[in-house]
């Protein structure tokens, strides 16, 4: 309670080590129990699910993953399969060509809508339907809970959830890079032009080609707010307050525990166990709307968007805040 | 600790009913019990200790009190005798004149230095010595403990304070005027010319006329951020956003106490019991300066000074906090 009360992290190390998901969840006992119950699985050509990318002609474009339904023992054969056999050098980052043409497209299972309760129904035992400490501190049940499945190569991009975050390292590690929600200042915030991952000739007959996915932009068109400055890549799309950001930087391993209070904005990178898989739960609970801090985040996020100037702006604001209340849309870890 | 995470005020009814003070604080009692122990007593014209006045040739004056040592019980009389025995049409305002031209000085005990555990020590018993609530909510003991005596001419301005206040009514009522922290624009802050209260002619020779008392500028010359508008009287002093304040009143009956979160705006207004005395006492916790509470609350406060524009602007803003944080100055109720 004192940590929500200052919107503070913190992290519990061992916190679930006790759980049956830590002493069960290995890559067998995952297949065995969710065989080839089918999964809806983010396909991307970089692992960069919900980010953006410069497009020609387009610029700055907030780019969704493929969605495909796929049976879960193959998706996670190919997420360990990746992770094992793809040589370094191989790892692609936007913007990298390959030179024999061909992408090995990176899953990632991360369906963040209280999946742990509906596909992943099986493994809900493994795990506590909610966290004593945070159900008393916030004293509601979890709105969501969520399984993560995925392997080194995907990162997700830096951004925050109007969410009380409980976030238990299951398998491989995770590391966050974390800023306060007063630094909203410096992640350059932008309405940017929504997209989704496709293959490139449009998939007909079912005959999708997974290794040449391309963004297409969304109709009707639409925009998303979202932020353009990368912390580990600082000097790149920064704004004029970036310098100023502090961020933490925190890795959690098999067991450990992470608080991430409402608002934070997180980039959240992986990397694997032996077996090729990087495994997560997390628990959101609905923050409070009632007291002083989502006025004030709000207002001090406002100011910050004002004072982007260029592509800023009163209208811009208004915009932003609109399609932000009419989605209530959540991404990434 | 859920009302201080969400900075929330409330009010237990008859809280403190079986506290010794209570149930022993006649004015018989506390005149017996300190008897003509010297006190510091606040004295005014008007009732307005630590308020803003128009003054010819010089505009708005942030003006302190005439402060006297007087024995005890016979400052307790002063305060009984004038709520007993002035009819209310001889109730004076600022900026009105007495038709016989001498003015009955308005008294309030209202040291608020931790008195109860100096200048009021023989009452310190009649209480606990800290609030066992707040005490775990905060985790901290309190940092000031005061007494309060005055009677229905004292009125304490809109203003806050850099505390978790829990004030508690002992006799006769207090009635509050609150606006949140979120309202800081609407209050009309401004740097105004510090003054003080003093005799007309000096006061020489010991011979000192407290009815005739007249605001003295400082010297050498200084500002203090104060609040310029009055929720009761809106359309005076207005700032560009004052009305769309929405002030919430209370008031605190005998035995009630009140929890008044750090920074929330309060103006406050008392009345008697039959012995012609309102008297409460308070408890003073330090507010956490360590989460996003305080930065966001000073944000949304320097944006709001901005907005004012006229005298208001960076130079001013910044001329303000020094001012504020070097003095840590905390008055009224």
């Amino acid at each position: 309670m004192r940590h929500v009360s200052l919107n503070q992290p913190f992290v519990v190390r061992g916190y679930a080590a006790s759980w049956p998901a830590s002493q069960t969840w290995s890559a067998s006992y995952l297949s065995q129990t969710l065989g080839s119950h089918p999964v809806n699985v983010a396909i991307t050509p970089f692992g960069n699910a919900d980010s953006v990318i410069d497009v020609e002609d387009e610029g700055c474009v907030f780019v969704q993953p493929y969605e495909a339904t796929e049976p879960f023992c193959d998706a996670l054969k190919k997420i360990q399969h990746q992770e094992l056999h793809s040589s370094p050098q191989h790892r692609k980052r936007e913007g990298e060509k390959d030179e024999d043409k061909t992408q090995t497209p990176t899953r990632y299972l991360q369906t963040q809508n209280d999946n742990l309760r509906s596909e992943y129904l099986p493994l809900f035992t493994s795990i506590p339907p909610s966290i004593p400490f945070a159900h008393i501190a916030l004293q509601k049940p979890p709105d969501a809970i969520n399984f993560w499945l995925g392997n080194s190569h995907s990162v997700t991009a830096l951004h925050k959830d109007n969410y009380e975050n409980i976030y238990v390292q299951v398998r491989g590690q995770k590391h966050f890079v974390l800023l306060p929600p007063v630094e909203s200042v410096c992640v350059n915030e932008r309405s940017v032009l929504a997209a989704t991952y496709g293959p490139r000739d449009g998939g007909e007959n079912g005959n999708e080609d997974l290794t040449d996915l391309v963004p297409h932009i969304d109709t009707p068109t639409s925009y998303t707010p979202f932020a353009l400055w990368d912390p580990e890549f600082p000097t790149l799309r920064s704004a004029r307050f970036s310098h100023l950001s502090r961020p933490l930087r925190v890795t959690l391993d098999e067991g450990d525990m992470l608080y991430l209070p409402a608002l934070w904005y997180h980039k959240v990178s992986q990397s694997c166990s032996e077996e090729g898989i990087c495994c997560a739960v997390n628990y959101w609970y609905d923050l409070d709307f009632g007291g002083s801090f989502w006025a004030m985040a709000g207002f001090v996020r406002g100011v910050g968007l004002l004072s982007l100037g260029g592509r800023g702006g009163d209208e811009e604001v208004e915009e932003k805040e609109q399609e932000e209340e009419g989605e209530g849309k959540t991404i990434g870890d």
